[in-house]
Formats: C-alpha cells, structure tokens, sequence
C-alpha cells in the first residue's frame, strides 16, 4: 500500500536532511559527466538479479586492476560469493574456500599498489583530517589523500580492496572487499584499492551480518551466490552498462564542496567535511 | 553447512585485519568496567526476536531523554515500525504515519539540546578531524567533539538522533534514527543525539534499503515491525539487560587509542585515528 502523498510529505517534515546521493542537475554542466571506459566497468550479477557496478582503478592500481580483468575475462567468479560480511567493517567475496586455482595469466602475487604515484587533485579540501596533512578529488573523481610525502587512494565506505594475506603478499584480486561501516581508514597504505561501488552498494550494505570469526559465514546457506562478474567490454552490446563519472575540475563541484564546508544558514557548519562524507556522482547512461 | 577449520584459518590469510570490536580481556581491567543504569537502557524489539539495546545519553540530552522515557513507559512505540531505510545514510524508526498522539507528559517541542555543556574529555585523540579542532571521550564513553567554543556529541554510526523539522523544532524524540553510514557527522549540532546503539546494530544496518524519495519505504509491507519499546527499568527483573561500559579515564584505554593512531609494524599507521572509528566497548553480564 502506498503512503499517502501528505503522509510523505509530513515525514520529510521530521527527518534528517537528504544524503544528497545524486547532485541537482542544475549543479552539474554537460561537460562535467565523462564516460567511464567499458573495461573501467566491472558487471557482479549476484543471484536474484543483483547488479553491482564496479569502476576500476586502473591507473591507481594497474597489475591488480590487470589480475582482475583476466579473472572476469576467464569465468572465474561464476558460482562463487559473498563469504563475509561483518558489521561495521566489510563485506567481502570471491572463492570461499580460497583454494580454487588462479586464472592462467593471473599474477599470484603482484608487487603492492598500497601508494598511488602522487597527490594529484583538482579539489582539495580546506581542512586536514585525523589520517592525512592533505586530501580532495583526482579530477576524475578519486578520493585522495597523502601525508606530504605519500599519497593513496583511500577506504571510504563502497571503495573496493584487495583482501591479502600477511605483508608483503598483496593478494592477487581474487578475493575483494568493501567497507561498509564507518571505520576502514585505517587499511589506507596497507590494502590495495582497485576500485569503487557506483551501483547497488546497497546489495552489499544490507546483507545479513555474521558473528562467526571475522564474519565469516559460518555455514554455505548464508551465502550470496555470485552468478558471474564480468568486465562491460565483455559483455555483448545490447547488454552492457554504460556510466559516466562527474568530473571535479571545475568550477560547479568547487561550489559542491564549499557547501558541503560550509552549509546554509540555520545549518551550522564546521567550515570542513571528511574526504569520505562527499558523494561521488556517476550516472548510468543508455548505450549508444 | 560448517567451514571446515582448515578452510577458515585459510580465509584468515586474506581477509583485511579484524576490525576489533571488542578488547581483548588483557586490555581491560576489572575495574574499567562499570554499570549503565538500568533507566539509561533502552530495549527495543523488532519482530522476530530482534533485540536492539540503546544507551541512553541522559546528562546531555536530559529533556529529549525524559521524552523518551516517558514514550517508552507509555508504550508509545508498540505496534510502530522501522519506516525509513536509506543507503548511506540512516534507518529510523517510530510512528510512519506521524500522526500518531504524543503520551500525556511529552513536551512536544523541547529546547534544543544539539550541543553539550562543555568539552570534557578522559581522552584526547591526537590530531584534529575535518568536523573540529579536538575530539575524544569522555570517562564514561562518550564521543565528543568541540571547535574551542562549543561542544557536542558526535553523529557516528551506531548513534542515535532525533528527528525533527525545520528549526528551531528539535523533535520530541519520538522518531529516531541512527546512521548506518560514513557520512552523519554534519548532523552534528544540527540534531540531537540522544544515544547510542550498544547491541543488535545489525539488525538495523542490514535492512533493506529504500529507493523512494529519503528513503522512506513506499509500502508498509517493507516495514520492520516494532513490538515493542521499554526501559530495562520497567522489565520484569528476569528479562531486564544488564549492561557495562568500558571506562575511557584509565592508562589500559588511552594505550589502546595510542596503538589506534600508531599500529605495530609492518601497519602503517597515519599517527592519528578518527573519532568515529574508535569501537567503544560495553559488555551484556548477568542479572544479580
């Protein structure tokens, strides 16, 4: 049964204010979207017709972003699933078992992307947070940050990480993450980030918490069946995504920001906001 | 199906660090444990059997406190429901409709209550975040976050806010939501923070999300159904919780914070930690 339209409309009365998860389109020129490549675009069919749309971090992370291209390529997630979903930190999926053997052409263990080359933003924010002297947005949408020396792309809830055994193994990609609390900075320059959720986040948020060790299930039954990952350009023409990102170097997501620091009147602002509280838009498209 | 052992100590080899919810007995002395009043508990039960325990922040929010606290001994919210579950945002829960009548004794529109008394901390963490320019907590466990003139409690996840209208109105208390995200802290000094979630947090950050506008379930068969709400104070002394808080104002807690900001090697620490991301531990114990 619907809610009555006045009901909605009491409701928005006594509510927290939007998350604001899509920007206005009059925030927004034309220009500001950019295609995201079709082998950018990692395709997860969870059972029951569970899209996740991962874009891949490419140049941040190449031999990872490469391992992970040649698993989707081979097959190698069909029939596998999300294995591990522990509250407040993250879920994670791939090969329960961790026993299935590699793709051929996958490096099992590539030399570690932890640190992205340098801090090169298009927006910086105004103030410094508890992890870093500097942080803001790659122009094509990255969050990053660096401590004046280093720089690396950071584990805000919905990136996507490089689960690993000890250092320095960095773990091949087989077996990937996301944060989905509040509480994951602190994987910044220990975990390799490939990437970032810009659809069905919510597939991942809402799965059932477990309280085995680690959250992982403790039985196969609660598990969330993979049905395949496949990257876009993989995928036939009439099917595959196409996304595009908000770009960052210019002037409309500068005043995104700077109202983000500094709110309206009667919000009260703090003059700053947390690299990880700033929504990232990207848009699905139609196929051309 | 269970995991053979063997399986799980593999998957331990790639998974990101324990996220350390609770402390490891060795970091806590006895004595660090101390009560919460049984008045200061709030047990809310969804359908099912679900139990979510709130701590309630009397001393700072004692108005909005006393309102709820009469709601609950009214049982204002039996029979009310979880209506509104936004990604990234927050779930909230009381009267969907409402419309529903306050119990006799609530003030309806009580002072606001966004920021607290004073910056009182047992520990500091060590650098400023984006919303402040110190933060910590306070003995008893407390995120609080100050600009050098005001106080307040924090919106992390797992707190609990009022929702309200446009201010001046704070909300009686009535609705209340808690984030399940990264992004709340700009609530902060714009809400009222009347608690803290202390168990069955996953109940509510695993329900489904809302695509509607605010993410307010569009029908109410997408409701979770609350059965009721009531002080441990009011419950038969067989069924009532006990709960303890781990202290902040001893040397056990603030090494603990110290290893936070500065990890063993190989972690790489960033010598500072975010407030929200500090697990604050209480422990269920047995009735006397």
């Amino acid at each position: 049964m619907l809610i009555p339209l006045l009901s909605l409309l009491a409701l928005a009365q006594a509510t927290p204010p939007a998350s604001s998860p899509a920007p206005l389109p009059s925030d927004v020129a034309a220009q500001d979207w950019r295609p995201i490549p079709d082998d950018e675009l990692l395709v997860m069919t969870l059972t029951g017709n569970r899209i996740v749309v991962i874009r891949l971090a490419a140049r941040f992370a190449p031999q990872h972003v490469a391992n992970v291209r040649t698993l989707a390529k081979a097959g190698w997630w069909d029939a596998s699933s999300v294995y591990r979903v522990q509250e407040n930190w993250v879920a994670q999926w791939g090969d329960a078992t961790e026993k299935k053997k590699l793709a051929p052409g996958v490096v099992e263990t590539p030399a570690a992307e932890y640190e992205i080359g340098a801090f090169t933003v298009a927006q910086r924010l105004s103030k410094p947070d508890s992890h870093s002297t500097a942080s803001g947005f790659s122009a094509d949408g990255w969050p990053i940050a660096t401590d004046g020396k280093a720089a690396w792309l950071t584990h805000c809830y919905g990136m996507v990480g490089v689960a690993r055994g000890p250092a320095p193994d960095t773990g091949s990609g087989s077996e990937l993450f996301t944060p989905i609390g509040q509480s994951a900075r602190r994987l910044d320059r220990n975990y390799t980030v490939v990437g970032r959720i810009i659809e069905g986040m919510k597939y991942l948020s809402a799965l059932p918490r477990s309280d085995a060790a680690m959250g992982v299930y403790a039985t196969e039954a609660e598990r969330s069946g993979i049905v395949s990952i496949r990257l876009a350009s993989d995928m036939p023409a009439t099917e595959r995504p196409k996304f595009e990102y908000r770009s960052t170097d210019n002037a409309r997501f500068a005043a995104y920001i700077k109202l983000r620091e500094n709110p309206a009147p009667p919000t009260i602002g703090s003059g700053g906001v947390e690299l990880c509280e700033v929504p990232l838009a990207t848009r699905s498209v139609p196929a051309k």
